[in-house]
């Protein structure tokens, strides 16, 4: 069959059969499909979407574009841990070698940030020495020996979604729920996992912005998670506040220090035992008893974060060569006494990447010692004067801009505020 | 503005700038923006549309994305017809000097034959001799001498829409009205026309199949045109049987010599001496008296056949060398007596394709001579036995089926057929 008559036929809104699917991700991923084809494919997908089988056979035919990864080759049970992406949301950080002290194995492959959103890879890199890039042998050799790594996209890994990716920036075609979910899913499902949780972000930081979509890409995901044969739960969370008190890279990793010391906000805090929680049952090894497999046991007696140092040394970090400091600490005064009823995660997302947290384009250069901290949380109260937050900055910036969108980002109310739930629902198969 | 911008402003149901428009089109042409951007481009307009203003703002960056004439280097009245397409519609040739006899001027850009539809410029080549690339000099000196002249499309000529075309094919966007119309329209309105008459075919052998999108069709070209400044009136006409009793290239053109002597088969005939009329009323030159502009007097006193020849003379051909004949004539006889109630159009269009008067692919070689003729027409009487049709044959085709085309393309009724009406709408601004 011709490529245009594939096109076709998802342009008339039809099921595309498993042969269509495979025969033009194969053509993509070779070369014979050019760029033009695919993009009409995939906005011809943005409009007449793609049911459950079409998504899985998307995600097979993605994932299989380039190398999987045979859960034999790694011991052990592994579960990974997946976010849509956040600000502020550190949790993989401490999760990680959460999860691998509860006796589970984590080899998991993270992204970089692009927008408003930061990258797992990004705050590791903030670590001096920390390399993201292992080899095959290594990221194994470090999963045998610590239970968990965290490394970078390989070329090997599903290189048509690597092209698709792309593609899709500057074709528009990125908010499209089938083809989000084959761009995590062929990723995900090549790390040679057993199990997977997966946290949707929902609010104004978020890709999603309210509960029916964040629903849809959590329903999406659950159910190609499970048609490829694996188990998988995804939960629905806030954003509408950045996920605990810091943003930017260094600066996220002492917030994930403090958590794996049993010392971190409590949102944040909360939010890594609940994931534990969920990826060790996905997994079938929870035990909230005494056992290994009690995660909030592990964060008290230190052998969560014990895991995290052997990781960090596993990739060649140094933690005690201390983490970068932004040049200056300049404190934001509430303009008045109250509680606070906003702290919007989209505007301070917005102030991090303009202090050099992020990246506009997947070109820009990152400073790692930059963001902000100290953030107060909605509900919290606050005095004239106090500080609703530290920016750290190395003074690139526009000032004028960056005081702008974060006087924008607060709202202090005269009544008590409720504080948010932070995990809104739980969508499982 | 980035292309992907407005890409997601089409994708999002919006309307597009002008600027917007003319910026897409200028850097698809020049380069800078690439076959994908464009084809996701064109697959969001197919899904949301555009406006008119939208439409005759893409006409207008496609055709000034080449080389416009400027209607001041063409003396006289200049008006031309265009027609969507249909099988046996070989109008244009017996209609550009029967205009060019009673006193206006055809600069006629045609195109070549792709799938069941024939085209006019393949018809012309089957004239010994007749060149359809004349020189921008050679074609205003046609005109100038003898009012008509009917050439290819130049490189010059709308490049945007060359490019465009030929992506819509293998990208599944060319069933979309507001790209069909640019498409036309832009190389139209380079011509340095005054007004335009289109032909807009409707049926089982037209690109629309029913009166509502040929409706849309229909207004889309003359609210495009209008708004560029032209006189433009649309006919829309049955293509559910083919036009005249000739398909295929060689056969065409003797059909139009029959026209242009007055003797052709009724419904060209009147159809012709009917666009002529539409032709010459939006140029203001029709008269209905003995003038020179009377269409119906220069069939009968040869003066437009003497035109036709002028023309064929001008490019290089030699009516006197003989068109190309086909090896063999085989008739095809009525299995029964009665009359004809159906004449497939779609059926008879893919014979003549399958006998080689057409192209399945654009880089497809024509047979010049096959084709078929004296087709039976809905209404008439046939006895039993009786030829429906003569196949004109190189020997070249799958016999069975061809028979089973052509066998399809027939039915013969009991009772009386009253013949349908050819012109079925006339829509003008």
């Amino acid at each position: 069959m011709l490529p245009q008559w594939i096109i076709e036929k998802k342009r008339d809104g039809a099921e595309l059969d498993t042969a269509d699917i495979r025969a033009f991700i194969a053509g993509y991923t070779d070369g014979t499909i050019p760029d033009y084809q695919m993009a009409a494919l995939a906005m011809a997908i943005y409009f007449n979407g793609m049911n459950a089988r079409e998504t899985a056979d998307l995600t097979v035919a993605m994932m299989e574009s380039g190398k999987v990864i045979d859960p034999n080759q790694i011991s052990g049970i592994k579960v990974d841990k997946h976010s849509t992406g956040g600000i502020g949301d550190k949790i993989s950080i401490p999760l990680a070698p959460l999860v691998a002290a509860c006796g589970a194995t984590v080899p998991m492959i993270s992204g970089r940030g692009l927008g408003i959103t930061g990258g797992t890879l990004d705050k590791l890199e903030s670590i001096p020495g920390y390399r993201v890039g292992l080899s095959e042998q290594e990221f194994f050799q470090t999963l045998e020996k610590v239970g968990c790594s965290m490394i970078g996209q390989t070329a090997e890994i599903a290189p048509a979604d690597k092209k698709l990716y792309a593609l899709r920036d500057v074709t528009a075609t990125v908010p499209s729920i089938p083809l989000i979910v084959s761009s995590i899913m062929s990723k995900k499902m090549a790390e040679g996992i057993d199990s997977l949780v997966l946290d949707v972000k929902c609010g104004s930081g978020a890709f999603m912005k309210d509960i029916e979509s964040a629903r849809a890409l959590a329903k999406g995901l659950v159910d190609t998670g499970v048609a490829m044969g694996k188990k998988v739960v995804a939960l629905i969370t806030d954003m509408n506040q950045p996920l605990g008190r810091a943003v930017g890279n260094a600066l996220e990793i002492q917030e994930s220090l403090d958590i794996l010391s049993g010392n971190g906000p409590a949102d944040a805090q909360g939010l890594t035992i609940t994931l534990a929680e969920h990826m060790l049952r996905v997994a079938e090894v929870l035990d909230l008893g005494g056992g290994v497999s009690n995660p909030a046991l592990h964060l008290q007696d230190g052998t969560a974060l014990q895991k995290f140092r052997q990781m960090v040394a596993c990739h060649g970090g140094d933690l005690d060569a201390g983490l970068p400091v932004a040049s200056n600490q300049i404190p934001l005064p509430s303009p008045k006494s109250g509680y606070v009823s906003k702290a919007d995660a989209d505007a301070i997302g917005r102030a991090s990447l303009l202090l050099g947290a992020g990246r506009a384009k997947t070109t820009d250069a990152i400073d790692h010692a930059v963001g902000i901290s100290d953030l107060k949380k909605i509900g919290e109260r606050v005095e004239e004067g106090e500080p609703l937050c530290t920016i750290h900055s190395n003074g690139h910036e526009d000032e004028a801009q960056l005081q702008q969108l974060l006087e924008s980002a607060f709202e202090i109310s005269d009544n008590t505020i409720e504080p948010p739930p932070l995990i809104l629902e739980i969508v499982s198969s």
